[in-house]
């Protein structure tokens, strides 16, 4: 297969996906009987209530050169929230539209009622509805440049100033972040850096190790592939089989045809190249079953039924070869972009189903953000995400790296979150089951007792 | 007298003579006893023997739109150090040139072969040698943009990381930072903002609580004002009543003519207006003898004896009036700027003799970084700041203060140096001893205990 382009689209969704397990302090198994233990699982509700808002925020928080604003939108849950003394919950949003995360974060509104917390989602900026400029907030270097974590902590600093001196009551409420994924490495520093803000943060699957040096550079696709492996290594080996099943059938004509129409392609393969393209098109689609493999029927990148890798998994199961391979595998694919039967072919020139995730700018900041991306034995990688970088950048201006790579500013900080500065680290299994441990909840609590009496001094 | 220019003037100074007393935790007199109790006063000593390095630093650290480099100076002394093990103690430079800092920091020389450290002094960009555009480092506003304690600090994180990997065996030194005054804020900053580059910090002096809402607008002048009046009430009512003096005896050519003379005046005064440059130029005087104001000899700001502002006193014990007040009052001026008999006038109109302090590039910092600056009761100060950038930068480029204050990123940041999150505020007047009192000479050696178990981890 085309490594250059399969490692490039993979790395795309590192944060998205995080690491769902490896992150983890606790053994599946005990996780597990803690889950039906606790509580029963029940199905993601959507269709919240909360107000739509926007905030002029600052397109610059560091110089002053550029003075201008933009729309930042928010959405605010206050229908739990206890005006005299009641927390805010603050989402600190990650790389898309902020309703599917507010949509796909139980978690928070699941505990918001039992800690009189007020719901707060904040879209990331250069994402959902917040551009800061327009339609041209891709255009090119001078406005990508402020499209920075540093810049989006520094978005959320101020709107939740905003909002303690607007909303009535809301002055001496403790805030505490919450985050997912590369969004939950933002709620992990946002507590770090801005301890002053936020009284705790709790961040999800976030790969706050994910760093050159601290964490091999392929533990992604080892977390996707585990993923996969926990249903069956069978699956797994069919899976990785398939590359190269696709490469020989689809070496003729007759070969593309079969393909095309096995898959229910929109656009049919036409040459080598495109099975290639077909191959990183199935890999990112397992990744995004891994991301999306929640323990009930859920709609965060496409829809799905509960447990979707083991429905998926239930045609691979057996060691398959040739023709029967593929036309097991399209069961796959089909049960990923047509769980609804609403879509009338696959889209594998599409966006992969994930258009609310902007592909656009993650291509953009996992450039900086990866430690990938600075590992220097993966040179052509290296290469492939350039050039991404230059496909996004129609204009194809230069862009080097040499900005302030997280390296130095967040690198080690992961060791202040596993040292509790306030500040966990969860699984993201936990959060689809909505639950804390023992000591989680334990913490959360000792956070708001902890913020009335700074709130107090 | 001209308030307007005397509050733009005493401002400029705000973080740089600190909170000299009002910081403190200890009272001045059990104080004085400890002092006394732990070491003979000793003269500060110059002269060190350092080396003056330079560094690659990008110009900015939160984007990458602009990509060049600057150098950076500072200063190494690691005659004290032990390879092996040994801290780093890292001065993190203020507003001005870094040799300056460096040799009077006799604290830091003092305990460095105690704790076996080596020494860094960086210097802060924009003074001194670190112009990050040259001799355009103060053209205009797209320059002075990367003028900003957050850029500094993202400096001093580069440099800690570039020396960690370039002198064999400081990679496992510990780092711990100190500074004085706005570098004393800088400092606490650092150890908060990055907690993964430093262990600890020592403060000195440094006015963290100085925010609009925290701290009264007047505390500035009050704290200058007492360390005056401590030596003499009376002293502190003849400095205060020669203001009305200057005025009735200067308005007319034979008064002109008399403070001439009596202040031995480089330019004589020849306007009203000229009285009231000045006595801001007095003001000036007496809030940099506070400043200077160490208990032995020293050459900060000028070449004073030691406790200056004791013997600036001596001649206005009695209360005064007329022309011998000013007679009076022209040996605390002599005594400023001619103590070592070199001066063959005193140049009021120059820069007060801390040219070294680098008053443009504070002019500039101080709009930003200071509470009076953005005190809406103080109108006409605010106006008189906004005229003083205004000359700053020659082409009257139109600058609004709007750029991410201070408020957000570092206000209630005091409350964590006051928790003792490792980070120490003390009282210059202890570093000017060159003292730790018994819990801080503790915590500091806590520091390197718990830094060399996070390196073991």
């Amino acid at each position: 297969m085309n490594c250059l382009l399969c490692a490039f689209v993979a790395v795309l969704l590192v944060f998205s996906i995080g690491a769902n397990t490896f992150q983890s302090r606790f053994s599946r198994s005990r996780f597990r009987s803690k889950i039906n233990r606790k509580r029963n699982v029940t199905p993601l509700q959507s269709g919240h209530t909360y107000r739509t808002l926007y905030f002029d925020q600052k397109i610059d928080h560091f110089g002053f050169a550029q003075d201008q604003t933009f729309k930042n939108r928010y959405l605010v849950a206050d229908q739990f929230w206890n005006q005299n003394g009641g927390p805010i919950f603050f989402y600190t949003g990650n790389e898309g539209d902020i309703e599917l995360f507010c949509n796909s974060t139980g978690f928070m509104w699941d505990i918001a009622p039992q800690f009189n917390a007020m719901l707060v989602f904040a879209e990331h900026r250069f994402y959902g509805k917040s551009m800061p400029f327009g339609s041209e907030s891709y255009k090119n270097k001078s406005v990508l440049n402020f499209l920075t974590s540093e810049q989006a902590l520094a978005d959320f600093t101020e709107l939740i100033s905003f909002i303690k001196s607007t909303i009535p009551g809301a002055a001496k409420s403790s805030v505490v972040a919450f985050g997912g994924s590369y969004g939950g490495m933002l709620s992990a520093w946002f507590r770090i850096k801005y301890p002053n803000i936020v009284v705790g943060s709790l961040a999800a699957s976030a790969p706050i190790w994910q760093f050159t040096g601290i964490t091999p550079c392929n533990s992604f696709y080892d977390v996707a592939t585990a993923t996969w492996a926990r249903v069956s290594e069978t699956c797994v080996a069919n899976a990785n089989k398939a590359y190269s099943t696709l490469e020989q059938i689809g070496a003729d004509d007759a070969g593309l045809k079969f393909i095309s129409s096995t898959f229910h392609l929109c656009d049919p393969l036409t040459s080598m190249a495109d099975v290639y393209s077909f191959e990183d098109f199935l890999s990112e689609m397992y990744i995004d079953y891994a991301e999306g493999d929640y323990p009930y029927p859920a709609s965060f990148l496409a829809d799905l039924p509960a447990w979707p890798i083991n429905e998926a998994c239930k045609s691979l199961l057996t060691p398959l070869s040739g023709k029967p391979l593929l036309e097991a595998l399209s069961k796959v694919t089909n049960l990923y972009f047509n769980y609804t039967g609403a879509a009338k072919c696959v889209d594998w020139k599409g966006d992969g189903g994930t258009a609310s995730l902007r592909y656009l700018g993650w291509y953009y900041q996992s450039l900086f953000y990866s430690s990938q991306a600075r590992e220097a034995t993966l040179k052509n990688f290296w290469e492939a995400m350039l050039e991404g970088v230059r496909l996004v950048l129609e204009q194809g201006q230069k862009i080097k790296p040499t900005a302030r790579e997280l390296g130095l500013n967040y690198k080690t900080l992961g060791r202040y979150v596993a040292l509790k500065r306030n500040s966990i680290n969860i699984d993201n299994k936990q959060v689809h089951k909505r639950i804390l441990n023992d000591e989680q909840e334990q913490m959360l609590a000792d956070y708001l007792i902890q913020a009335s009496r700074i709130y107090k001094d």
